[in-house]
């Protein structure tokens, strides 16, 4: 009988999660019924949006229930089956993460294309990551190449699939991160100017030294800090798409918003909110043109992987502790 | 020689203005060149954006200078004349307010259409006060006629026209005010439910209650604890026009933004600030279709009225205190 090791949410984190929030459990895996088939995980996603469904409120998607394995996005391979649509070593791409097994009737899975890519790619700049950064970037607002553009967050998942989108695009980008080796990073994926945030006395200063002639868009993952530096140094008619808001995800008391949002109405800018899931149709076109940039080598996957089950809320964690460069992975 | 009485801006105001900040200074007016012509005016318009040009800093519009006398929209009649264009009896609007003669060689002059209304309405719901309420609805959204739309300073010069425009296009329009008298006036105007947000425990539950399936557009006039408000009671895509932020207009020192912000990326919202000189190109279409509401008795014009230069400064002031219902006028 098959077994497979899975992450149980236990409690609703407050504040920062801990690993006490979290239980590794050993489950016993049922016979396959006809049409299924058993897969074994080679590859799960841990992604910021996850701590906003830890708590339990309505929002755009379910929150995680206590004490069942939580979702994310996983690339596995077919080790059983009883589903010619599958047939065994097949792989795949779902959102059965967090454990090491699943069993799925196919409704919910992908086969990967035949393309001859690292198979984690369909997590990062070939799958939602990578969607989410070339959405938000041409469907959300339309990228034009005179303009410039601020980064937040710019050496995360989406930042940094982002930063390369917008230099593709003759985009001017400046990009702000936390430490001197993510900085050494995003330069070497070609943007113009970096900011180390932890380390300016000023952000708003720093900003406006690393583009003078002002930002026209800015790519909002952080909120905070970076969303008031960014209004202060917007030109007219700024676009800002927020894709998230990390610094407040660990807030449970409410932090208050930047003071300066009276530019949103003095210098017409336009704010918009996305959630990648509403890309989903737009995902061969997208495909298509990731595809053709990764190939010619035009964009960079940057990962970290953690390695095994057991350390995956460790990934998790490490999120919100600036520990990945690019995409955060775990090797299962 | 005539002589003109005006308003000067002497010193700039820290927090809310007072009127120590102006003085009333009479000019004597050279004789009229050729292409001239001398202008008393009859009606002029204060308006919030005038005590952000109060301070001296970098905006869409250029801040007043001390020691002159300001700027404001106006109606005036052509008491003489030596231009062909604007013959003595001319009625024209032009934006030379706080004052009571303008001498001007026409180019800053618009004749006012020979329809049968009051002249002061071109300063209020024929002029940039209803083209601001038209444009942000019409036309930085598009609002439908399902919306649910809540307003903000809903009985100001501008709410007062948004919640007429929503309740013509079909919506269900919820509106909030300063007053039990406001509230009365926008019953009066055919709104779905006011709150009257100083009697109110907590703006948001009275939002939700007034607006059980939740808002799709909020007309943001005012900012801080309404925008809040709004941002948790908004459905998924709903949409906020942002024409002003008057709570924080008198604010020197930042006030912190709502807490909620997040929102914009859960709920998928938009918001987008706009500033009326934008729409001035819609001007025709504007007119043709206010003016045909007004003559069909659809709009109505509520105004609050101040009489004399003497009294123009209290009038301004009072924007900030919540004296007007409606359009905040002075009649010279």
């Amino acid at each position: 009988m098959a077994t497979s090791q899975q992450i149980h949410l236990v409690s609703r984190p407050t504040g920062v999660p801990t690993q006490a929030n979290f239980a590794q459990v050993e489950v016993s895996l049922p016979d396959l019924n006809d049409g299924e088939v058993l897969i074994k995980n080679t590859w799960m996603s841990v992604d910021p949006y996850m701590r906003p469904r830890m708590i339990d409120r309505k929002s755009y998607i379910a929150p995680f229930n206590l004490n069942e394995v939580m979702e994310a996005g996983a690339i596995g391979e077919v080790i059983e089956s009883r589903n010619d649509d599958f047939p065994v070593g097949s792989k795949v791409s779902h959102i059965s993460g967090w454990r090491t097994m699943h069993i799925s009737d196919g409704s919910d899975l992908t086969l990967l294309p035949n393309v001859p890519l690292p198979d984690q790619l369909f997590l990062s700049t070939m799958g939602m990551t990578g969607l989410t950064a070339w959405a938000g970037l041409t469907k959300v607002i339309s990228l034009k190449e005179t303009d410039t553009v601020f980064v937040s967050a710019a050496s995360g998942a989406v930042g940094s699939v982002v930063c390369q989108i917008a230099k593709l695009k003759g985009c001017k980008v400046i990009a702000s991160v936390g430490s001197d080796e993510k900085a050494q990073m995003v330069k070497a994926l070609g943007v113009d100017a970096v900011i180390n945030y932890k380390t300016v006395a000023n952000l708003t200063e720093a900003l406006e030294q690393a583009a003078p002639h002002g930002i026209d868009v800015y790519f909002e993952n952080v909120g905070g800090d970076h969303l008031e530096a960014a209004l202060n140094v917007m030109n007219d008619y700024g676009r800002i798409p927020v894709c998230g808001m990390i610094s407040g995800y660990n807030n449970d008391t409410a932090q208050p918003g930047p003071s300066n949002l009276f530019y949103i109405n003095s210098k017409k800018l336009t704010m918009q909110g996305f959630i990648v899931i509403d890309y989903f149709d737009q995902f061969p076109e997208f495909i298509e043109q990731m595809g053709a940039w990764i190939s010619e080598g035009k964009i960079k996957s940057e990962e970290t992987v953690y390695h095994g089950i057991e350390n995956a809320v460790d990934a998790f964690l490490g999120l919100f502790e600036g520990k990945n460069k690019g995409k955060m992975l775990v090797k299962l």
